[in-house]
């Protein structure tokens, strides 16, 4: 057991210094009238294709770019990159989470443009993008139906972490195959965290995605006054 | 940048740690006549339903046990417990991963009695447990139709260190949701790993998992013969 015990020791190290490089971040960016915002979930819940909805309806009120991490590939960013919007990749490289220096990275190359808001795809984690702050002023997360609606008592701490869930795929309730309880869903993350925002919706057909980019253009102005 | 370089370094001690006695435990493992597997996906890919599923099938022929690990709760190892076998819960405490400490104190909770096989349900990652061997004889990761075809794309490591994947929750490719390309998926994975044995299944309507089953007694009987 000596060797857990020294990984945990470490890891607290390395988690109190980014949590004050965080904190500088969050102020800089607060100064400099930018809303970054970092978005996590599990391998192939949708982050991308959430962003590319979201980017859709507020491209026309924000200067948008988007930040992705990725452990290897790029297939993410060229997506984002093909509807016209900034995409840098950072390639984490068997890292499981972004921390704040990667995150600065990628904040350095946008440093040409002025941007009003900055998205972070995060890696597809469910464990450890929860314990590394990265200076973002909102944690956004998503779970997708076909998940399954227990996740919030196996991954509580992911939960407890976000200011709203995004509740994707909404169109698999339709298929006689969901088994998916979104009354029992709330109920045990809002036991987990009763601020938590829910916002059910398809980044498919699009339902629901109003309700989830007016909630966000309203942070972002209030950010950016 | 030096907490990243410093994470790394101690991450790579702590490895070559593991991966010793990890080769100690795959060798008493073999004299004991017991199989170890290990079950690795992302959250919800649907690890205990098939747990559930290949137990069902191989049961009357093997003595068999669980190790459940979870970062909280233990909803997964009641599941299995009540289907009448064995179950330990590992309870991981944010920890992101199995390495063999934890495995060897689940093993010697299970100590009374004499097994044929045990199944590790490693914690829901595509990331970290790929980088930690478990000591188990085979590593197995399954993949669900909802989570994409581009996954190997983005998760190499877990692709390329896996004797075996399952393709589950089959059953989605007959909605009128699904874009998952079966070929492309195989293509993709075979470029990584062109070893690796495939068996796409639904643990919900059983469809496959005998070609599963039935490849898996055949390795627990070689190792334990």
């Amino acid at each position: 057991m000596k060797d857990t015990i020294k990984l945990i020791k470490v890891k607290e190290d390395i988690q109190a210094d980014n949590d004050l490089l965080a904190q500088h971040l969050r102020k800089s960016l607060r100064e400099e009238k930018t809303f970054l915002i970092n978005l996590m979930s599990s391998p192939g819940a949708g982050k991308t294709s959430l962003l590319l909805q979201t980017i859709t309806h507020m491209r026309d009120t924000f200067r948008i770019a988007v930040i992705e991490a990725d452990i290897d590939s790029s297939v993410d960013a060229e997506r984002i990159a093909a509807s016209g919007i900034t995409a840098i990749q950072l390639q984490t490289d068997g890292f499981c989470h972004l921390d704040v220096p990667m995150v600065q990275q990628g904040l350095d190359s946008l440093d040409d443009e002025k941007l009003d808001l900055i998205f972070i795809e995060n890696v597809g984690n469910l464990v450890c993008p929860a314990e590394f702050d990265t200076g973002a002023a909102l944690d956004v997360m998503i779970l997708s139906v076909p998940e399954g609606d227990d996740k919030p008592l196996k991954y509580p701490l992911m939960f407890s972490k976000c200011h709203a869930l995004i509740v994707n795929k909404l169109d698999y309730l339709d298929t006689p195959l969901a088994d998916f309880d979104m009354n029992l869903l709330e109920e045990r993350v809002k036991k987990i965290n009763k601020d938590i925002k829910i916002f059910p919706l398809s980044s498919r057909t699009g339902e629901g995605v109003t309700s989830w980019t007016k909630w966000l253009s309203q942070k972002v102005s209030e950010h950016n006054y």
